[in-house]
């Protein structure tokens, strides 16, 4: 350990207790999140704070020594966000998980950032309010990650993402201050919108301890509809019907025929037919009005040429229609045995097109890409799969993976709905932003972050 | 005209026609916004320009000199946001009201700054799409107003204010140069969220001359239900019980009873029953179910000891029904030919709180106080009457509407959920934003506009 790592060492264990310190190759289990190809560094130390104080203390120590903190929730995220930096603080929210408040009169919930999102979900539930935000990790990932990433999921084709619930933020400044940004009502527009500015923000500009929630009435019981295509652009043009029309899904859901076959072999249980092209799975969760929502939904299904429409009333047999859906990931990585996962977004008119393109990118570069995800919002997930075992696949998974970036740029989309940037999609930012945004921004970081001890070479 | 001046004027004359010029005498018209008891300036010039390339070339010439701007739409602004200051160039966008493209494939629009919201509102209708945010001043507003200030509206309580809607923006920052903020897509986390911060920026941190919003489905015909009460706490009550119910309200409007008496001395058609303590206004808008809604809030108001309840299913009587909520402005005016117009907002479980307060305030300083607005999400329109002929009245009005926001605040409140804090809320920001705050919030300012150019002394 260099001297100012020891410095620091003794400086934090000043404010902290030692079992919430941890030095050496016990960092080990905190140094990467779930990323493929992303780069991870060896951390001074990882730390525990279990308050916004403590968390303030430890960011007072490391600017006094420019030292980088990486903030960490619970290492779900998939672009190395999270990743430890060498010789940084790696400054995990474990230890805050407490739910402060959940106020039913205003339909609101205040909780430490450590917190898991499944937590949040059932202490809303708990007094029969929802809050809808569903990432993929929602069992595990924290709600300080998905704030810090604007974390979507399934059921954000209806009710927006993390940032739409976003209503206050309780965030340690660079040089260990604290702030309190947003308001406790509904509206309000006194001050800039730091709030929203940070959400996203990926741990650059401040790090997040507390987080006000707007919840919502809880929704009618969900009924659902799978349905089976002979190719992608038959779904494609079934689920563009539905978002045209009156009805608002609360989940609208598609798999091509790849991620089918992956989940078909991956789990012997699985329901889907085999040779299958592509899959939607769309539900209501519309109060008294689910079933004939969803009734309606498999009437445009079968007129958009569905093979097999399989509707779902009660929670069982839709939480098989969903088991799949939810196989994607693990599926798709078992094929080849590793996996680069996509997180593109298009304007939904730009969908056919990105579909042929990827197959095209696909074909050119003879690599798998097994496509899913929220057909709804335009956001989907490619996966690329590839031998870990075997170099040249690996190039090949990544020339594909920045291949499909471009590809979504060029169709006026982002390199990322969901998932954020991290360390895995800063190459491609400046082709999204240009010169004059992207200057602009950092000058934002700079006003936060004088030093770019937060999080530095991640987001931007 | 100082030199200084005049080399403006000339250079302003080589990017701009002359019609797009005005100076001097004839600049009166565009000093002011429709705020009461706001300072305004004299500027050097207004000016016209027709294209983002003709608001750069203007801002450009303000940079070389330090000359401050201030952007301007339809001055309907009630917090002086867009007043004139004294050497200022006043550039109005007036001339920016090109509806770019109504894209129903992917449910957006976009337009230039100038557009009036109800032409936004009837473009999106004419393609069965619909824009929702409805501030009182929409059909005279422009959209990039709106964008500035984050204007609300009567639906808001269901769809969200401006800010909800607001995708990408076409921005000149304060040296010239142009960018684009924001996606296309629905979803996305490339780069930090600056459209959000940009919205409600009232001018300050650049000058919006695009917008792209996204739409949503249209909704079905709304139904509608007034019912009176004896008291401002029975209504409440009842407000309280259909925010907490299953159906969601797209409007859920309040008037206390000096209101009512107000707009029935107004309004000779009034149909307001003389002497009710209190009116709720609600509609439901949801597709095949707005008159089942109605019914059931009809059923809730009754059961909260509504005196009188009337039912609106078709336009033209729920027109009747919402005429009155319409006069609220000008019918409070009309009673001492004065008035303040108050913005606050509280939690909403701090409602009962506040209008206790208010009464407090208006009886210990005598002032007459009338409460309406939208209950629905917290945020009330208190106005309060003077005689602008009366010297003692004014400064009694001034003192009422500083006790009022400090009311708020002190109820975990905010000074304004929708008009902005112009100059008209400046001196009540720093009790309500705090010491560091304000310093993130002035840094984040200068990341942005280092000379302070852009409507300085506005917002901040």
């Amino acid at each position: 350990m260099t001297d100012v790592a020891s410095t620091v060492v003794t400086e934090l264990s000043a404010v902290l207790s030692s079992a919430q310190i941890v030095t050496g190759p016990r960092t080990e289990s905190n140094r990467r999140d779930q990323s493929e190809g992303t780069l991870s560094g060896e951390p001074l130390a990882v730390v525990f704070p279990a308050s916004t104080e403590e968390v303030a203390a430890v960011v007072t120590i490391a600017a006094a020594h420019r030292i980088p903190i990486v903030p960490q929730g619970a290492r779900t995220g998939l672009a190395g966000g999270a990743n430890a930096i060498d010789g940084a603080i790696v400054l995990t929210t474990t230890r805050l998980k407490k739910i402060l408040v959940v106020d039913a009169a205003n339909q609101t919930a205040t909780v430490q950032a450590g917190v898991r999102t499944i937590a949040l979900a059932r202490a809303a539930e708990a007094v029969d309010l929802f809050y809808p935000p569903d990432p993929g990790s929602w069992r595990a990932s924290t709600i300080g990650g998905n704030v810090a990433t604007n974390a979507g999921g399934m059921l954000c084709v209806k009710y927006g993402v993390t940032g739409n619930f976003v209503r206050q933020l309780t965030v340690v400044l660079a040089d260990g201050s604290i702030v309190h940004t947003g308001q406790r009502t509904i509206k309000g527009v006194a001050g800039y919108n730091l709030t929203a500015l940070l959400v996203g923000s990926e741990g650059t500009l401040g790090i997040i301890t507390e987080i006000t929630v707007g919840l919502l009435p809880k929704p009618g019981s969900p009924s659902g509809v799978a349905a089976t295509f002979a190719n992608t652009a038959d779904a494609l043009a079934a689920a563009n019907t539905i978002v045209a029309g009156d009805r608002r899904p609360s989940v609208l859901e598609f798999l091509d025929g790849a991620c089918i076959a992956a989940i078909n072999a991956f789990d012997p249980a699985s329901i889907l037919p085999a040779g299958a092209g592509a899959l939607l799975l769309v539900q209501s969760d519309q109060i008294g009005q689910a079933h004939d929502d969803v009734e309606a939904y498999a009437e445009v299904l079968r007129a958009a040429g569905a093979d097999e429409v399989t509707i779902a009333h009660d929670a069982e047999s839709l939480e098989k229609l969903m088991s799949a859906r939810r196989l994607l990931h693990p599926a798709v990585q078992a094929v080849r045995g590793g996996c680069l996962n996509e997180d593109i977004t298009v304007p939904r008119s730009q969908l056919g097109a990105l579909l042929l393109g990827l197959a095209e990118i696909s074909r050119e570069l003879d690599v798998p890409i097994s496509t899913g995800g929220h057909i709804g919002d335009g956001n989907l997930h490619p996966v690329i799969g590839y031998d870990p075992e075997v170099p040249a696949e690996i190039d090949k998974a990544h020339a594909a993976f920045a291949r499909v970036i471009d590809l979504a740029i060029s169709l006026d989309g982002s390199a990322s709905g969901e998932h954020g940037i991290g360390v895995l999609k800063r190459a491609h930012l400046d082709d999204e932003l240009g010169p004059v945004l992207r200057d602009l921004q950092l000058r934002v970081k700079a006003a936060f972050d004088p030093y770019s001890i937060l999080n530095p070479g991640k987001k931007l």
